[in-house]
Parts: structure tokens; C-alpha cells; sequence
């Protein structure tokens, strides 16, 4: 068929959805489909435009919609290994008594049995892309490779000895081999990712946003995540996080601040001025009792906001929906404002903002022709989301991971009608189980 | 077969799960089984002691969970109606423009659609028992009823003419029939609500609870939900709304109060002093920003607390899976403290805690033999869900309705294979759409 006068193969028609767009209009096309050729969409438009096409495959939204996948902006996606391992406790417990000894144990291969298990439950709750922190990262890596979802990965970089790669310098050369190893891949990506100001000193910090900018990659950091991280910055180097970041000059528009809870004004200033990236994560940030991001005023004051999870082990799952449902509502109440986050904020979100957290605003986001293919069916047909009078009320609160029906990742249906086509889903469980009996042997 | 030496019929064995009991010392019987007979739990065990026994049906928990159906202790049924009509607006607006000319537009017919749209979602969402306040609830209790759902159902009383009984006299006899039609029936109890006390006159709430009194039923409430009607109650009556009661002897321990948001020390003491319950609902204080109840103070004075999601109008679903995340997550941030309100709290508060609200705790709340067979099945064998080390976590933190298998109900299985076999699903979803279309026709 001919688009534009050129003669291009169709690969894949989703068609028989409201096709939610998040491009800059927003527009919502009521019966409309998507077309995709090779790894990349060739168009949107009315269902029937498209009726007359051949293509090898077609998906049926079933009346339901068509959106863009989601994207999170902030993991540890081999934690799922640890998800439920312990709650409700006070966070040094939590971490030296639990989460510590459980992470002393890992190894690449334990890494990529958590991961797989992470991207099953991506897959099925809808996420397309994922942006990862952790140890083992060439592992997550390769994870998330085979199963066919875009990712964004870094290993950790802290100031003590890694069980991964031992010293720091040994830490930087791993980057470098993950930045050489996955440079033209068209899903991954590698970031450059020091933990936090609390745990780098000031050269970690400079030496890892100078071999970011050297290799035009992203940079991620946990930033004020904490009220007592922020006390012992500030009586180590009289500034707050944020401050003492600028001082370095970090800050910049290719740095994500993940967490971004505990800031003063100033912060705020210095963060939009900067052109930095947050990820905002309030379940993890409820649960372990941190606080309350102050993403109205991020947003107000002109600073770009996605959404993530974080790990399992602190929310206790990757459910997307879930977040974007309680990001709406937390904030609320907390303002004691109904109309602040309202459901259109916050869908942006995890969609086209949480493309441009990540940098991948050009291929991903929105469902536009050029654009990489990357979106999902979400099932509508439901008594939890029938009658719906505006779809994106729905999508923030009502629907859930469950409802989506089918997943495409850059041209690949990596799910359809909830059946995992990247995955071996029945080995993903049998491996996770198996590794639970190492973490934890006595159970 | 036998059980203590009395020959009885088995109607039904679940097996081949984990048993959470939720009695009183918490029980877990890891490869259990539940065996019903009529409408009755006959016995709870290990699957090895049911091997041999005959019974005409089983339903296999596939190694999953089996526990008691969750009890949503608030809801407006019928709102589900309204799901996503309106949201992100100061309250009054939201109130005066969208919910009231709404509500204007009901019928019995409307009431009936809108209630069984819930039901479909309260048992696929792992709901067996609601307490409902509305109008024209003799269509609420008729559609529960046949949708085999077990259900606290009221009118709501109020000063001004009610768009089902008119003047308030007319209101106390349409209480009356209820009372008297659903008397002796298994599922179905009439309780008395007055709305609040800002929208009912001394003489309303005074008449009320000697309704209740005189029929030995619930007296269910909307307690302090907002800062606004406390102030007007203050300005009014020269005290708080429990307060108000007090004075009014309206407080016992058959009233549930819903929200309890704006409490004082003194407020929370007379609720416990008179064995007032609460029904707690985080998602919609959250949502119209009403502000974050008490609770772990009322838990703290041995106030007895259950879950409610309110209606769909300000949640904006019925998933007492997700509420459960919300309320666990939301007290730990609120008083930057990650112990409070513990995952068994939690779970308390939709299962044994919330038959107590109810006044139902020694028919539903727990799996013990002479209880009432209403329990569920969550499958556990998936990614989330995998691997478990605590399934109580599992529950509150990380699982979500569209994970429960099975649903038993007063001993008849609603829900198989996550099949309703009460209600024509697809019928169920048809009447929505046709009510959606009178309530905003323009769309």
C-alpha cells in the first residue's frame, strides 16, 4: 500500500479502539487504529481508513482503547524477588536486617531470574519501558532484551566496593562495557547512575555526570528521597542535596532525580532552571514513610515529572495504574485540593512526560506516525469501567494492569489477549520460586 | 459422612490452597480445604482430611489462597452509574453541576441497573458482603439479592423531600416495609440512615436510632467526612458532630460512622466509650481531598475499624484490594512512621474487623466452622504474586480484585474461574450503557 506516495509493507493493524493519542492536541480518535511497519508507527487514523489495508497481523482492541505503553521512570527490577520478603518496619530494620543480607546474596543469574520476573509483570500491567538502577545491570540488561521491552539501565555506582564489580574504578569500566556493548541496540539504552549524594562523594559524582556527557547518556540519582539524608548532606556540606549538586554542576537536562521528596524552593528553582527530570514515586514513598513530593509545585514551576515504582521490595508492585491512582489522590489530600493532579496531569505522567524524563521523547510517549511502536489495548468491555464517559478518568482511576489486553513493543506483540509471547511465563515462576528458597532458605 | 458423629451432606469443597482463617489466633493451614454444607461452613482443615469425603461439587483453589470474602463497610452502589461523570473540581462544584442533577434523574429502574453493574464488580473484585446507603433501596436490596450478594442496605433519611419518598414521614414507612420485607432473609439486613448530622435535624436523628433500636438493626451515618460541616456544626450546635450525638444519645454500639475524618481526642473517645464503630475509606477522603482520618488513634482507643470504598463517584472503584494498599500506605506517610497499620491490620479491616462494624461477626468475617460459607480464592500463581513469603503482604500490598478465582457466597458459588454465574455479564453491561445515555444524554 502506498503512504504519502511511498509503497511500505504494513506489518501489524491494531484497529476496533478509541485510540487515546498523547500527542501535543491530545486528540482521541473514536474508532480509529494504528498501523505499524517494522519497528515503528506509519499511522494513526480512523478504523475505517484502514479497512482496505493488507497486512500480515491485526490485534482487536475489541472496542476497548488504544493508547501508548507506559513508562516508568524509576525501578530495581530484580527486587521483585524480594517483594513481600519484609514490611511495616522501620527503615534501618527494614534495610540492614532484611534487605541488605537478601542483596549480599545476589548474582548475575539471580538478577536475571528477578528481572524476567519483573518484565512478566510489566508485560501484563501494561509498561513498555522501564528505567533500571541496581547491581548485575548487564543482566537486566540482556533480561529485558529477550523479553522484548525497552529499557533504560545503569549499574549503581556507590562510594564502598560493589558485589558486583568490587572498587569504583572497576564500576566505571563495567559502564563503559555496557555503553560499547548496547550502543546501537534499538531497545536498550545505558545510563550512568551514582546512587545519591549521601552515598558518593563529590568526585564520584563529577566523574560519573563527566562520563555521561561524554557519551550523551543519561544520568539517574536518588535525590532527597529522605529527611535524614538531607540532614546529614547539609551538615556535611552546609547545602541541601539539590544545592550541593548545582555546586558541583550536575544538575542538568540529562539528569533524572529520582524520589525528589524532601526540597526547599530553592531546590525547586534550581531544578527547573537546570532542565532536570523527577521521577516521582509515591507508593514506595508512602510506604516507607518518607513524605509527600511536592509535584504541584515541580509542575508549576516548570520541572518535567514522570512516574515510577520503584522496587517491589518497597510498594510492592509495578502496576502503573496503581500509581498513577494513588499519585492523583496523594496529592489531594495532602493540599486538601481536589483539583490539583487532576487525571489528564497525571496520565501525561507515565506517558509523553515520562518519555521525556527518560529522553525518548522523539520515539516514544505518544502514538504518532514515525514514532516507535510502543503502546498497548487496554480492555474496556468491564463492569469496573463501563459506562465510561471520559476514558481518561477511567485509565487514572478505575482501570488497573489487569485490564490490558495486549502489549506491542517497538512493532513486537509481546502480549496478546493476556498471553505472554516473550516469556515463558510457567519457567519465569518456576525460576522465581527456586531463587525465593536461596533468599530465604528457611521458609 | 460423619462430623462429630452426626451424618451430614457435603454441598461443597474448596481445596488445594492455603487457608487464611482469620480466627481468632489467625490460623494458616498451608495445604488446606474448606468443606460447606447448605449455607454453612461444616469444617476447616487439611486437604489430606477431605480426601475421602463425597460431596457435589469442589472448586480447586489451583494453590492459591482461601479466605474469607471482603466486606466493603461504605458504598452508594448505584453510583457506579456515575463512575468518572465528573472528577478534579472543587467539591461543590462537582456536587451542584454533575452528582445532584445526576441523582435527579434516578429511578427504581436506574437504582436497580446501577446496583447490579456494582455487583458484577463487587464480586469480581473479591467482595462478598456491602453496606449500602442510597435511595430507592428496596430496588438495592432486590438486585443484591438475586446477584446472591450479601448486603446491609438503607435508605437515607434527610430533612429536605427525597426524590423517592418525599416528606420524611413517608421515609419512615418506607423503612418500615423494608424491615418488614426482609426479615427473616439470609442475605439481606435493613439498617437506618440518617445521612449526617448537618443534613438531619435533632428530632431526624433521635427517631432514627429508636428505629433502629426498637428492630435491633445497624444505624449506619456520614461522621465529621469534612472540616466544612464540622465548622457548620460547631457554628450550629456549639459542638462537634459526635459531640452532637452524644448529647443526643444517638451513639451505641449499633451506629456506624462513616469517614470519621475531623475528629478531636474528645470525638474519638466518646466513639470508643460507646462502642461506636468506623468505616474508614482513605480513597475517596483522598479524592475530594477531605483529609486523612485518625485511625491508628481509633484503633489505639479500641474503636472497632472496617474499610469502605464510598462510592464510585469519588474513588472511583469498588476493589477492596486496592483499598487495603491505600490505607496501609497512606497512615505510614501521614505520620512518617512505616510501622503503622501493618499489613494484619489491614487485612483485619476488610475481613473480621469489618463483620464487627457490620454487626455480622458471628455469621461472616472469618472461615470456622458454623460461620456463613462466604469466601473467596485469589490466585497466587502469577507474576506478582511470585514468590510468596508472606501471603498477608501479598494481599494487602500487592494484589488486586482481578486476582480472585473463585467466590463463594452464603454456600452458592458466584464466581467460578472468575465466570459470574448470578448475573448475565453481558446483559449487566448493555443496561449501563442505555442508563449512562439518559444521565448525560449529550455524550
Amino acid at each position: 500500500m502506498k503512504i504519502n506516495g511511498i509503497e511500505k509493507p504494513i506489518d501489524l493493524i491494531v484497529h476496533n479502539g478509541k485510540v487515546l493519542t498523547m500527542d501535543d492536541q491530545r486528540t482521541v480518535i473514536p474508532d480509529g487504529a494504528v498501523a505499524v511497519a517494522g519497528q515503528a508507527i506509519i499511522a494513526v487514523g480512523r478504523g475505517t481508513d484502514f479497512a482496505q489495508w493488507q497486512c500480515a497481523r491485526t490485534l482487536d482492541a475489541r472496542g476497548g482503547l488504544i493508547m501508548p505503553g507506559l513508562i516508568n521512570t524509576h525501578t530495581h527490577a530484580a527486587m521483585a524477588l524480594f517483594r513481600g520478603l519484609a514490611d511495616d518496619l522501620p527503615l534501618m530494620t527494614w534495610l540492614n536486617d532484611h534487605i541488605f543480607p537478601a542483596e549480599a546474596k545476589l548474582t548475575p543469574d539471580l538478577v536475571r531470574v528477578g528481572t524476567r520476573l519483573a518484565c512478566a509483570e510489566l508485560i501484563r500491567s501494561g509498561t513498555t519501558c522501564f528505567c533500571d538502577m541496581y547491581l548485575f545491570e548487564a543482566a537486566v540488561a540482556e533480561a529485558a532484551r529477550q523479553c522484548g521491552l525497552r529499557a533504560v539501565v545503569g549499574e549503581v555506582f556507590f562510594d564502598f566496593p560493589s558485589p558486583n564489580y568490587g572498587p569504583i574504578d572497576k564500576g566505571f569500566e563495567y559502564a563503559q562495557e555496557l555503553l560499547a556493548r548496547w550502543k546501537h541496540d534499538p531497545l536498550i539504552r545505558i545510563a550512568i547512575e551514582p546512587h545519591s549524594p549521601y552515598l558518593c562523594a563529590p568526585e564520584l559524582l563529577t566523574r560519573a555526570a563527566r562520563l555521561a556527557e561524554d557519551h550523551d547518556a543519561l544520568l539517574v540519582i536518588h535525590l532527597s528521597e529522605t529527611r535524614v539524608e538531607v540532614a546529614q548532606i547539609q551538615e556535611k556540606y552546609k547545602r541541601t542535596p539539590t544545592g550541593h549538586l548545582a555546586q558541583l554542576g550536575v544538575l542538568s537536562p540529562r539528569l533524572v532525580a529520582c524520589h525528589a521528596v524532601v526540597l526547599s524552593e530553592e531546590d525547586i528553582a534550581l531544578l527547573a532552571q537546570n532542565g532536570v527530570k523527577v521521577s516521582h514515586n509515591p507508593e514506595s514513598n508512602m510506604k516507607l514513610a518518607s513524605g509527600v513530593a511536592p509535584v504541584p509545585d515541580l509542575l508549576a514551576a516548570g520541572v518535567c515529572v514522570g512516574l515510577g515504582t520503584d522496587g517491589c521490595a518497597s510498594n510492592n508492585n509495578l502496576d502503573l495504574f496503581g500509581e498513577m491512582d494513588t499519585a492523583a489522590k496523594l496529592h489531594k489530600v495532602q493540599r486538601l485540593d481536589p483539583t490539583v493532579m487532576d487525571a489528564a496531569t497525571v496520565l501525561a505522567m507515565t506517558t509523553r512526560e515520562a518519555a521525556r524524563v527518560l529522553g525518548l521523547e522523539r520515539e516514544i510517549g505518544s502514538l504518532e506516525a514515525g514514532k516507535r511502536a510502543d503502546l498497548i489495548v487496554v480492555d474496556t468491555n468491564q463492569p469496573h469501567l463501563t459506562p465510561m464517559y471520559d476514558p481518561v478518568s477511567h485509565l487514572v482511576y478505575a482501570a488497573r494492569g489487569s485490564d490490558v489486553l495486549h502489549s506491542v513493543i517497538d512493532g513486537q506483540v509481546v502480549m496478546e489477549n493476556r498471553r505472554l509471547l516473550t516469556l515463558d511465563e510457567a519457567q519465569v515462576l518456576a525460576d522465581a520460586r527456586q531463587a525465593a528458597a536461596l533468599i530465604r532458605p528457611s521458609k
